[in-house]
């Protein structure tokens, strides 16, 4: 898999990173919560105020293939802030299509956004993972990941809708 | 506890916010981990282009104590984007000096988070909580929460340090 090419994503790209992002939930077995639509996904990562920021791992055309080189992954990260450390990373999508697994896409994307988070002066990167995802998890600790979930016994909260509006008194 | 005051922190108050990032630290047992500085912590919130926003919740001075208003707790957020929902709010931190806990301080912390996230058009807000502070998980449940380790199986990983410098090739 010499040829992937991981490069930033364009707003032209948003179609097909949404495509990705459906995929991603459906494997997660989540993909009932996928609310988000292209135009979204356009205005909010390539205005000037980029509320994220997106990489595209893309192969060139299999022979005899459509013309033109294929998106076949992406990691979509945005910077996050740690009261301990400062700046920082946040992986919050990663993915590589079936079929194009166990070639290193993956592992190439997150070096990627190592060094995109090295380079803005991030001493650390953080991303979530479903605990039935093995493979995942398996990866990013052969990458050097810690699972803070174990390790310190972090959960995540989440609230929305309604209890939100509750909370806001509307 | 009807006097009590959340309001948006101000750069001033950075020094204080600094000491109870410390106690929350240190209450999370996790205090080798805390590297700000109140310069950073400045420099950070309160620019052009602000990485986080913080709000700190305010008491009158008591009977015989020192002058002006007494910062009891604080609550510090960021913008993030769940590429299910779009643009997102997260509460990095929120903490209450024991001494002024059971008295509604965090509820109203909170309610104030998810006012401002309404506010912005966020759907949601998440947080972390460490599994054996069950006050705390209690207390967002009963808000309204839903624990997602717990329903979904979401595992919270990090790189740092030595890690994303191998994986950056550095």
């Amino acid at each position: 898999m010499a040829s992937v090419r991981i490069r930033k994503a364009k707003a032209g790209d948003c179609g097909e990173i949404l495509r990705l992002i459906r995929e991603l939930a459906e494997f997660e077995k989540l993909s009932d919560q996928v609310k988000i639509s292209e135009e979204a996904l356009r205005a909010d990562g390539f205005g000037e105020n980029a509320f994220y920021h997106c990489l595209v791992a893309e192969l060139p055309p299999a022979p005899g293939e459509q013309p033109g080189p294929c998106i076949v992954g992406y990691g979509l990260y945005y910077f996050i802030y740690s009261t301990w450390k400062g700046r920082n990373v946040y992986l919050e999508d990663i993915y590589v299509k079936p079929q194009y697994r166990g070639q290193g896409i993956g592992t190439k994307i997150i070096q990627k956004v190592a060094e995109v988070a090295l380079d803005k002066g991030c001493s650390q990167f953080r991303l979530a993972v479903l605990d039935w995802n093995k493979k995942a998890m398996d990866l990013y600790k052969a990458l050097g990941a810690q699972d803070l979930t174990a390790a310190e016994g972090w959960r995540a909260f989440r609230f929305e809708g309604e209890a939100m509006r509750m909370l806001a008194g509307r």
